[in-house]
């Protein structure tokens, strides 16, 4: 008789955005009348830049006329992108990637709870807390993060590193030493960023343990101060501790698009095996690359036009992120995050539970926002909006909870 | 100090199509002059169909204006695409299955290499010999497989089914009780196919033993003959007991545009666990959706022209299979399949094992084929040549051959 893979049964509840979309489709079947504003899960809201929808029609042509077909895209990712991807997001500043380094994907979800594959069950893995769920599901999954102690909320085989107002959002060195360590900055879901230094003791703790890193970069458009790294390879060291994971879905607006990338460089090794090996057999087994079409959508995010529409795009939503910090601000709220990404994380009111907030912004105002407590239990009492919604929602948002 | 998956080290050599690009790339460079006409591996070489580029052009607007722009798709694919999967694909077979049954993702291939993630470590797999390599090169990265024993060519773990001449390549039931067994019909790589009476055989003793069945359908547009089943559904206990893997990759060109769907009935549980529940947490975690773009095109693939466009070029490419099978036979081979399938199976000549075939064809008259060892043991001494060339150069291929 057939087994199932026993781990998918200590997984508690269902993906936390799967939970959110029921519970709002359950309200706005109920309340039909309502005009729900949607600022909870990180989804784009403006259309995709125009340089990128032209490269896109030329590409569908190319793929209906027999001399320009393409079949099956080389298994990493085509050349084109990949090229685009190491003068622009690495040689740019001042970070010497190879081309032969950066994998092309059909986003970084898929690579955050992939990645885990190419590592040994028993490594221990330590994420900040609170954090975006997919790194621990897919571990969870993979049988390395124990049980799931539900009075805790937590797993019992994970170094948590709680993330407060009290540390400023910034984790701390862990006691106990892991063997994975993930980081994500800017910060999903608290916005909060750490300067290059400190990124760098992370890349020096990580060497002196034989710890990898898995930095997820996926906000670092969102960057306005200067001092905090775009990539985790500005640090030195980090190429032989670090795989570094990239979206386009934020920076370029591809959510339903579908693109990524991840850098695993060739220095990065455990003993003599290279990781970028282990990389490519994984992605040539079990992908077979994004589509060309979609691939063109990307290189075009780094032509002059679409870097200049796509600068225009993340401002538009860093001006939400504004309006969103100040007028919470204004209404009395605590909050935090917002300059660097777009991510705006504030401290319930009147010690309510974060899916207490949740349920009362989406019955009195129809706002819906994501409970911090699904991030992690340290993001009990806190919230997160995101500055995705188009302006006009946003503005609208701020006011229903001015006046709640 | 952190660990990789050891199981990777055990993998030989890297996945068989990679290996085959480097010799091929390596021969062209130093011969550049030569002509090189690719049959190895199974890329379609027509253009979409004209339903198919309409409806992208048509997506890729909509992902252009705010009114019609699309973020982040249901995990599990558009309604649109699943409804129009079940009424062509299954209600029009008379096949019950619902639309929460259908997953829509990237690809066969994805699919078929993670599929053995919601299983347990312990199911022993059994699988034709010869094989598509990704069942059993995943089932290894997941340490399903046992050792693998170089002099065989063969994991110590695993239960393979010869397909030879000899048993007509429809492989027989295993003497030792198998947990998952892998099907593909019709076959990759030997073209052929069983009867619905036979699959029966394969779902009643799947039943019986308690194994689940992951039934690789990708090629089912190509069947020609009557009584060949184009899903497993149609055998009667099916969706107690199988899984279904297909694609639109060989039915409708999407090699480079990705795009496939797996089922797993509702009936299917392990005790009381409903695998379907299992895939679905699996891809609600680890994977985001297909393009929006691309799910378009998949559901112009279901419209009254897609299907008439369509036809047509599995016409073309069933009419390339002819003349090659009907060429190799006037040289004087031994060739099976083409008949249900793009692939046509032929015996190496003068006793040559595989890989001194495929050397042979492409230094004599460049001519990339896939050698048969490369799926398998009893792979060896046969080699494929696939039908999704063009008209011109299959023609000039079987020329080359018949004067070798």
């Amino acid at each position: 008789m057939f087994q199932i893979n026993e781990n998918y049964l200590k997984l508690p509840g269902s993906y936390l955005f799967s939970t959110i979309g029921k519970k709002v489709n359950a309200f706005m079947a109920a309340n039909p009348d309502k005009k729900v504003i949607r600022l909870g899960i990180g989804d784009v809201t403006l259309p995709l830049a125009p340089a990128i929808i032209d490269a896109m029609h030329k590409a569908v042509d190319e793929m209906g006329s027999s001399d320009t077909f393409r079949g099956y895209a080389p298994d990493l990712g085509y050349e084109f992108l990949r090229s685009a991807i190491v003068k622009n997001d690495y040689n740019a500043r001042g970070v010497d990637i190879a081309v032969d380094e950066i994998f092309v994907s059909d986003g970084a979800k898929s690579d955050s709870g992939n990645i885990g594959e190419i590592f040994g069950k028993n490594n221990k893995i330590a994420v900040c807390d609170p954090v975006y769920p997919v790194y621990v599901d897919s571990n969870a999954m993979e049988g390395r993060t124990g049980e799931y102690i539900a009075a805790q909320e937590k797993w019992s085989n994970v170094i948590y590193m709680p993330c407060t107002a009290e540390n400023n959002f910034a984790p701390e060195l862990p006691t106990e030493t892991p063997d994975m360590i993930y980081l994500c900055f800017p910060n999903n879901p608290t916005g909060a960023t750490i300067t290059k230094d400190e990124l760098q003791k992370w890349v020096d703790y990580a060497l002196k343990v034989g710890a990898v890193i898995i930095y997820d970069a996926a906000y670092e458009a969102y960057i306005s101060e200067e001092n905090v790294p775009h990539t985790i390879y500005e640090c030195e060291g980090a190429k032989a501790c670090a795989i570094e994971l990239r979206s386009f879905s934020k920076n370029a607006g591809f959510t339903g698009t579908r693109l990524g990338f991840t850098v695993v460089p060739k220095e990065l090794k455990c003993g003599d095996v290279s990781l970028n090996a282990l990389w490519a057999r994984r992605h040539g087994t079990k992908f077979n690359g994004a589509p060309y079409i979609i691939q063109r959508a990307g290189e075009a995010v780094y032509s002059e036009a679409g870097k200049a529409q796509t600068k225009e795009q993340i401002a538009y939503y860093m001006n939400n992120a504004k309006v969103i910090r100040e007028g919470l601000k204004d209404a009395g709220f605590t909050v935090f995050g917002g300059v660097n990404a777009p991510y705006i994380w504030l401290k319930t009111p009147d010690k309510m539970t974060s899916w207490e907030f949740f349920d009362y912004l989406l019955e009195k105002v129809n706002i819906v926002g994501t409970p911090g407590s699904g991030f992690g239990p340290s993001g009990e009492g806190y919230f997160r909006l995101t500055a995705f919604g188009s302006y006009e929602n946003t503005l609208a948002a701020i006011e229903r909870i001015k006046n709640m």
